[in-house]
């Protein structure tokens, strides 16, 4: 079967950039490719677009498909379209990104791709494509969405302490944070509860929890209040 | 002449949605449309992306030959691939906006639509495909934008008064700002140069004229300022 058009047609696909956080690293999924072009190459997973499915439902499967990743928020990105970003042929790429946290998401290759890996970010094969350019665009927005909302905190357990806190801040922007003015800051906002509890099964001194409270975070956005980091 | 393919195809447009201040409003450009579907109907200026252009280029050529507008800086929005947002076959639209000041640009409707107008954002007639939903994403990013971005200034004559500046926030944002408060954070920001001038040729008391310090404002981004109205 094949389809014709009166004007010749980019073919649309999406691609999925995801992030993933543990203690020490920020990562990001990549799969190895199975078919030419850049075969056996690392590559975002992704893939084409069906005609009945929305770009966002296009990119929910591909995610699943090659990596069997589900329930991900991802979020659109940007739309890449390069003239000669694929080599066989003018492809247009609508681009998702998510950040999830990696303990939560089981990864394997599926049916699309021989692997399904996450690689920290600075440790990164080369990618096919114009995957790498991809991957920093979404790294940027990333970076300027933590400062700006508070999406860290769903990646910590409910409770926690500001040293966790800033240890994932520290690892998505990718550098140290000073100790002082990031508490000051933090706890200046008003959108953490101090618990009466601490750490517990440490060899430290045990520190103290903290809990996000996302409703009065919700009240505050409401009269103008913006989070910043 | 046609065009085959394995797999059945989308086709890819883009749209612009172009924001024009005056003194008084904020409009936005709309074409009539002289083709099914939608004949007659207003719609935002776009068409189909050629395979030769990135899609960049698409905007700037379809807005131009839609409108006549050039030197017109477009950035890319979002794109919109609902599976039935067009009535004939499965489109996806990526869509770019900007904001122009109105006096810098004339608009007339070109080979490919019946008119060109700016329409006040307040009085807007129905339009064709999904555009409402188009120009209300872009409305909202544009509001954002102003608020985290000084590039209002970039509207307004070299020199100004803080009355201007105060007005053009409004307009923008569409609600009325305080005075007080409005000066002080924009005057505590340190990229606002006082002159040693005041209006010329003005009715009432002559204002303080100021300009915009755009050296100074990359200096502090630089060292981690953010501008925010």
């Amino acid at each position: 079967m094949s389809f014709m058009y009166q004007f010749a047609r980019a073919a649309v696909t999406v691609d999925c950039v995801v992030f993933g956080l543990d203690d020490e690293d920020l990562k990001v999924l990549l799969i190895r490719r199975d078919l030419p072009p850049f075969e056996d190459k690392w590559a975002l997973p992704g893939g084409f677009v069906r005609l009945e499915e929305t770009l966002d439902e296009a990119a929910r499967r591909e995610l699943q498909e090659e990596t069997s990743l589900e329930r991900v928020f991802l979020e659109q990105l940007y739309t890449f379209g390069g003239i000669d970003r694929d080599p066989r042929e003018r492809v247009i790429t609508v681009a998702y990104y998510a950040l999830v946290r990696l303990s939560d998401h089981r990864v394997q290759a599926a049916t699309d791709a021989r692997d399904a890996v996450w690689f920290a970010m600075d440790d990164l094969p080369p990618l096919a494509f114009d995957h790498d350019q991809i991957l920093e665009t979404a790294h940027q927005r990333l970076q300027g969405k933590v400062r700006y909302q508070p999406i860290g905190f769903e990646l910590l357990p409910p409770k926690f302490t500001l040293t966790q806190l800033q240890k994932l801040y520290e690892i998505v922007l990718g550098r140290v944070l000073d100790k002082r003015n990031f508490r000051k800051k933090i706890q200046g906002m008003g959108i953490l509860e101090e618990l009466d509890e601490v750490e517990k099964d440490v060899a430290h001194r045990a520190a103290r929890l903290y809990r996000f409270n996302k409703k009065e975070y919700g009240r505050m956005v409401k009269q103008g209040f913006h989070f910043e980091i």
